[in-house]
């Protein structure tokens, strides 16, 4: 398997749960440290590090230590890498949908010409 | 956990895989037998099927039995609820854009007003 189709894998795979969707969708705002980031989620320390350590796997953030303090901040690429699936995903479609339409047009212009 | 976010979830799950993305690419050109889309795949067909029922549970195709043939799909629901999470985190990246922006306007007019 290619490089870029095991990028995707792991991006997609790491937005396939609500805790990390949460996470990006909080550091959309900014940065935030790993502490800051856990207090909405009822979940042991250890249990939310595992969600960060995938989020920083996969691509989707980046962190850094500042002193004691775990700091994570969002990374555009994936967003970039899940809009280019979805408008190849579109493209095929309309790919499909114009040639259903040419195929309906042919219809009706032999329909017209009898 | 709502239900929303059990569909979401599912939905990137399903296509945290090359094989299931592919599968959806080919369905993109109009409906096919399971057996018409496993061809490309070396792979068993057991395993296949397993990835078609992903698939169908998580909402990405539909599958009826004509005859003796399993013919597929696609639907569209997934793509708009991926695109509709894809302009959440625009929104909200967009949002935050704007505080900096309006930050450095702040910075800029307290400078020249010293």
């Amino acid at each position: 398997m290619e490089q870029d189709a095991r990028q995707l894998n792991g991006i997609f795979q790491a937005i396939g749960d609500h805790t990390r969707r949460a996470v990006i969708g909080q550091l959309e705002g900014g940065p935030a440290s790993v502490s800051d980031l856990a207090k909405p989620f009822d979940m042991a320390l250890p249990s939310f590090m595992q969600h960060i350590r995938l989020l920083e796997e996969s691509g989707w953030i980046r962190t850094r230590k500042v002193g004691r303090v775990r700091v994570c901040a969002i990374e555009g690429q994936p967003f970039t890498l899940v809009d280019r699936w979805l408008s190849e995903q579109r493209a095929l479609w309309e790919g499909r949908t114009d040639r259903l339409q040419q195929f309906v047009e042919t219809i009706n212009v032999e329909e017209t010409q009898e």
